[in-house]
């Protein structure tokens, strides 16, 4: 066989097979392969016509089948599929071949797999695809990791396939070197995890606090859907709060289990930002929410603990007037736009945080660019987040952006008003709460961090810093309580 | 040499000197052992008079000076002196020997070492020892891990040396095997982290909400350690609130600075949590409080973010009247207690997983038995935890105790009002309000984690349960919205 594949696709699974069509479909003819040869040729069967498929029936075959430089991109499950891949491979691939990894590896294990084919000269690109099955097809967020070489034969491709930004640029783009794809890609997720909540909380606050019906809720969220919060989390929400169960007749919301699950991004973007000293609680209280509502145990053992007798539950209380259920609707939606403003900023001090720790140069515009179509969280909104660091690259958090803040500054009074009527009601809120606890941590003069650092002194003399003068102190507690320099 | 010691201290900085000190004081004689010689002779020098040393020169010498079966306690690094001190002395044991490591290791690098120590018959035994150099010394709290047979060697010695709770009994007992107590440590340290954040927060609010100075928020924690919230942190607290700065005559909180750190116990408990899949926000808030208090860059870029028109910042405001300000302390009180309560309903639920997970058998009203006295959380409350689960040892959850659920109750209304006041004057109060959302949200007859589920169907065919039958459902969202099983 010769070699006249511009790229190549093994593991021919729904997303597999769907890039290679987004590539075929592209003008791109695409080698492919999969371990059990029968979906390789189901998919040209099915497919054929959208383009040229080179199809093969083994990985010697199908690296044959590559023009160099190859590219071959592997669209495996994590984990120990992904190394058999490599393991497979990367003794058939000559220096400067690029291999892909399309899956959803945690960053770390890019950086081991990057660092083993860059002995053999090999190219490893770990890169994020976000967009599930469809995006895939049509065009998905795609942010590759890995040398700026690989991105010189591999980006125009990727350039090909990803979704277009209103303004016509491809959502793809070089992240930076080894695992800066995957890291960006598991941020991704896990604010996808905060937006959710919040989209949660949001939907729980007018149908419990102001009693709305779930097809009325849906028209707050077609509203909210035409102004900043247009996005395509916003209208999937109003897409399944208008839908009725066929069954029961009942809104579909309320005949699926209230028990929300996980795929694990959502916990290792935490588990990271712990190890970067960087504070994320908008997707903890995510994660948490999620591992909560699936507690069966803990959750049929608290049933009975008694809520506000001042506002029992929405049904109790009846509805709001039209005139108070709009009202209390624009509160929500300044509460939620707030917190996911909130949200992103941590998002982002993340991403700087991983780029400076692993020396990545992550162009943070960049990031917001690669995310505004294909994505799950794609939005009007990350536009403005492209253009506030595009202006200022240096720029320390998102909510120091005059814009940003100004927009939190008008929501505050909602907000608060939010939160206490939540509160008031027992509807639970972790996410738009601890949000609004964030921003106000932030913006304090002065914080009881004081007293907790006074406390470790005393009980550990683990030492303070004082706010007058350099140095480290510590005080004699068990003594004379005199203050003596530690440094 | 004959061997005439019974125990073993090898690592003689403070908490190795001062736990070598209290088993001489107990009655035991002490071989010790220090890498650099002069340690152990300055030991025999300043306390030889307090019990029988025996003082040795080389790790050869220490263990020949041990009666049969050896104790061995080594004191030093978690990390690499830990392992380095098991290479030293592994050779040199007998079946039978217990080599105990009192330094705060990862639960999982104790299970590696005690797995390795295991096949040459050397009992390993990691233990959490709390309490800090004072309790060393005078008794701390002992959680050991490792084999029921180490425990019998080890146990009646421990239990001479730890501190006694109120009713006379010894604060240690066997958690179980290999990494069970450095575990049951990890997580004391994850509480100690969440009491530590809603004291901060309490003293918070009096001072910015209620507009009281230093020295009366003392007299109101003097008088909350009068009742059920008796404990160490809010004795030291008050203590710390008392105290003035010599240098400037301002009162001491004031002039520390207000950047807490950590030493990395708490990130490890979150993400350890977070593995086993146990939502504990109390904990995760605290450490990212403490992470954002020292967070200059974001602080200083968002000190400009406005705070809420209607109440500005406590000096402005000025101080309650006496009766307001003491009828908010008793609210502040209900609402400290209440979010103390959930804090530690999650950590047991953390053990509790732990347990499980571990197949290590530990007995939860024990570890609330070993913390009433000695280490950091030693609180009157622990007294309570013991006996909730010593009268049902299958208690879901400390929530579904009928006494902490009938406090729960009565705390909430004064609880939602704190969280309101301090969402009002824009304090923050992340932990008190993130316990009061998973209060609110394990109650809950409905989570809108339906309609998250539904939203993961919507976009990634992730399938969801239903409420009124079994198996696993996939709407097709994109083509006839139809219901398709998928089990």
């Amino acid at each position: 066989m010769s070699a006249s594949a511009r790229i190549g696709v093994t593991g021919l699974a729904v997303m597999g097979r769907n890039l290679a069509r987004n590539f075929a479909r592209s003008g791109f003819t695409v080698a492919l392969h999969n371990r059990t040869e029968a979906r390789t040729r189901e998919l040209v069967e099915e497919f054929g016509d959208e383009g040229d498929f080179v199809p093969t029936s083994s990985p010697e075959e199908f690296v044959a089948a590559l023009e160099r430089p190859r590219c071959l991109v592997a669209m495996v499950k994590a984990g120990g599929p992904t190394d058999a891949v490599l393991d497979r491979f990367a003794g058939l691939l000559e220096p400067g071949d690029v291999l892909v990894d399309g899956g959803n590896a945690h960053f770390e294990d890019t950086r081991r797999r990057e660092a083993a084919l860059r002995e053999r000269g090999v190219h490893f690109v770990g890169t994020g695809i976000s967009g599930g099955e469809e995006g895939a097809l049509l065009g998905p967020s795609i942010m590759p990791g890995g040398s700026a070489e690989s991105y010189r034969a591999l980006g125009p491709m990727l350039e090909k396939i990803a979704a277009r930004a209103p303004d016509g640029t491809p959502c793809t783009a070089h992240m930076g070197p080894d695992g800066a794809g995957h890291f960006v890609k598991m941020v991704h997720n896990g604010i996808e995890y905060a937006d959710m909540q919040l989209i949660a909380e949001a939907y729980d606050l007018l149908r419990k606090a102001a009693g709305l019906a779930p097809a009325e809720i849906a028209e707050v969220f077609r509203g909210w859907n035409r102004g900043r919060l247009d996005s395509y989390l916003i209208e999937i929400t109003a897409e399944v709060l208008t839908h009725t169960d066929a069954d029961t007749g009942l809104p579909f919301v309320d005949v699926v289990a209230d028990r929300a699950e996980q795929k694990g991004t959502g916990r290792w973007t935490v588990q990271t930002a712990l190890d970067l000293g960087v504070p994320v609680p908008g997707i903890a209280q995510a994660v948490f929410a999620r591992s909560q509502s699936g507690h069966t145990r803990l959750r049929t053992a608290a049933a009975a603990l008694p809520g506000p007798e001042a506002a029992p539950s929405g049904a109790a209380r009846g509805r709001m007037t039209d005139g108070e259920a709009a009202r209390f609707a624009e509160q929500v939606e300044q509460s939620l736009y707030a917190s996911k403003v909130i949200s992103y900023a941590q998002g982002w001090d993340m991403v700087r945080a991983g780029s400076e720790e692993y020396g990545w140069g992550i162009d943070l515009a960049s990031v917001a660019a690669v995310w505004r179509a294909g994505c799950i969280i794609r939005a009007a909104f990350l536009d403005r987040i492209r253009a506030a660091f595009t202006e200022r690259p240096g720029l320390p958090t998102l909510l120091a952006d005059p814009a940003f803040a100004r927009e939190l500054g008008e929501a505050q009074d909602d907000w608060r008003r939010t939160v206490a009527a939540a509160t008031r009601h027992g509807v639970p809120v972790p996410g738009m709460s601890g949000a609004l606890a964030y921003y106000d941590g932030l913006r304090a003069a002065r914080l009881p961090a004081a007293l907790t650092q006074a406390q470790r002194d005393y009980f550990g003399a683990h030492t303070y810093r004082r706010t007058d003068r350099e140095g480290t102190f510590h005080t004699r507690w068990g003594g004379d309580r005199a203050e003596v320099r530690t440094d």
